[in-house]
């Protein structure tokens, strides 16, 4: 069961995968997608979707997580990390996937234990989760850190044994 | 020349098609891409973005303009606006085309004449400026008026000239 975590941003969009087997999770890939500050939005938003849109069909996941977004007071920032996740949501569902919404706190507590650790926590949290990872920035992390929040709460909720048969069905069709 | 304009939004994102010959211009289609309210984010962006590129491939324009959004203190719905914003931008930029963007009050300045006319004014000057047109509705009407600033904008700043010699670089390819 193959999970991919998506910490989305205009500039730097995060993304990580990892296999789970059981309670047993190990690491495949992560890594960053990157858009040219110059560029126009619209030739960013591409260009995100491009990256992100290889990832999927290199690993080819069979579940997806994105971060939820923090909404705060900058309406100027949180409409451009919109666009950036919009892009980050279509292509899962592009790839037939459902996609499971997490907030921070959620996914800090799951694999920090608390809701308000730091980037450099996490990142440490999840080498330890996932041996020999070699970490491409701490948005790669946070993403890794999202796909394993997944698995484990998709887990307890039996979404990945649906998943799993979408995968089936894939397979079969 | 033809000339696309969208109106962003999750629930209704309009879009209108006009042909622009010199300072002539005439109505080719418009319509209103709907999402369903009660699924998921993911699915309803892939919606919006299967219902746009169908538009795209139907009508081929040869240049498109987006609505700058108005970002206000509403946080999620800036939010949300901008996931829907963020595939308004990318289907045009996966059909080659660069993407102009007018705020809400140049649009209305350009089409109507005041910067702050109301939506039945909006739909009113499109009407007289596009003779025997039927709007599918309110955002429709929004995505016309769009469509027709940016065929005034572009015509002047030699935009459209551009766009002309790329969609005749596309035909030659």
């Amino acid at each position: 069961m193959r999970v991919v975590g998506i910490d989305p941003g205009l500039r730097n969009l995060g993304w990580g995968v990892i296999d789970v087997q059981g309670v047993r999770i190990t690491h495949v890939a992560n890594g960053i997608c990157t858009s040219d500050g110059k560029a126009d939005l619209a030739s960013r938003l591409l260009s995100l979707h491009t990256q992100l849109s290889s990832v999927f069909a290199t690993y080819a996941p069979d579940s997806a997580a994105v971060e939820q977004t923090f909404v705060n007071k900058d309406g100027a920032g949180t409409l451009k990390l919109g666009q950036a996740r919009g892009v980050a949501m279509l292509v899962p569902a592009q790839a037939g996937l459902d996609v499971g919404e997490y907030s921070p706190n959620k996914v800090k507590k799951t694999v920090v234990g608390v809701g308000h650790a730091d980037k450099g926590q996490v990142a440490h949290m999840v080498k330890m989760q996932l041996p020999g990872v070699v970490l491409a920035g701490p948005d790669a992390a946070d993403a890794l850190a999202i796909a394993i929040c997944h698995a484990h709460h998709a887990q307890s909720a039996g979404h990945l044994a649906k998943a799993v048969k979408q995968a089936e069905k894939r397979v079969a069709m």
